[in-house]
């Protein structure tokens, strides 16, 4: 029996809601909401990072997620805007290491906000951020899995 | 004269500074980095929201947000992990309406957290779940533009 436990709920050994599924992906209802409506597209294919997830079916999830998006907006969930989110790694708040992208109704005033504290203590000078362009350009046109140009 | 300040920055009236360029989108370092490395995937055509984005283009948008947090992961960056984050709307935190996707590089201990508030006083049960799934399920197959499936 697999340890994850969004593959638990695809094989049905878990509950879940479901909204959506096709034969790539499920979308379920979030179970800890920020807002009633909060959703995760799910690749059925257990891939635990963004690295390890097919260029395709990461398009995939992306499109079903614009298409979440526009159902909240279009259902009797009347949002007002949406948030898109993915964590990838626990660094970055992952959870659940089966790579998922929430869909995030949001309210004026929900609460829901950023809370950060910029490692700049101004804001980065011009030459700043072209010392970090220069780094990321140097693996930037071979990184990740080409296959969109 | 485009009021529209990325439109303004891909038309190089505005300066900026580009990690990636093709055909359909640009890569930015964004000048106020929630840490050093935080760039934005911006279309080069202006689409101000997530609804009005052609999927054929989200999906480009989004295999080169995936191809730029490896290149983060990669790169002498060397970032832990990597949050993809959308705004799509002023409630959603939108400030720039042309559409775009970042890509930001994560710490631990970086002191960037959601502060949220949930509606919800206690975690919704499962009939609060199925009520919402029954509303989006009810738009979800001929909302937003298919063609993925």
């Amino acid at each position: 029996m697999s340890q994850c436990v969004f593959c638990r709920i695809l094989a049905g050994e878990l509950p879940s809601t479901s909204v959506y599924e096709d034969d790539l992906c499920h979308v379920l209802m979030d179970i800890q909401p920020i807002n009633p409506g909060h959703m995760l597209v799910i690749p059925k294919e257990h891939f635990p990072s963004l690295e390890s997830l097919p260029v395709e079916l990461g398009q995939h999830i992306f499109a079903i997620a614009q298409r979440a998006s526009s159902a909240l907006i279009d259902s009797g969930i009347q949002c007002e805007g949406v948030n898109l989110f993915l964590a990838d790694g626990k660094s970055a708040g992952q959870q659940v290491f089966h790579i998922h992208l929430h869909v995030i109704p949001r309210y004026e005033s929900d609460g829901f906000a950023f809370q950060f504290s910029p490692r700049y203590a101004e804001l980065p000078t011009r030459e700043d951020l072209e010392a970090n362009a220069h780094y990321i350009k140097q693996v930037f046109p071979i990184a990740g899995k080409s296959g969109t140009d």
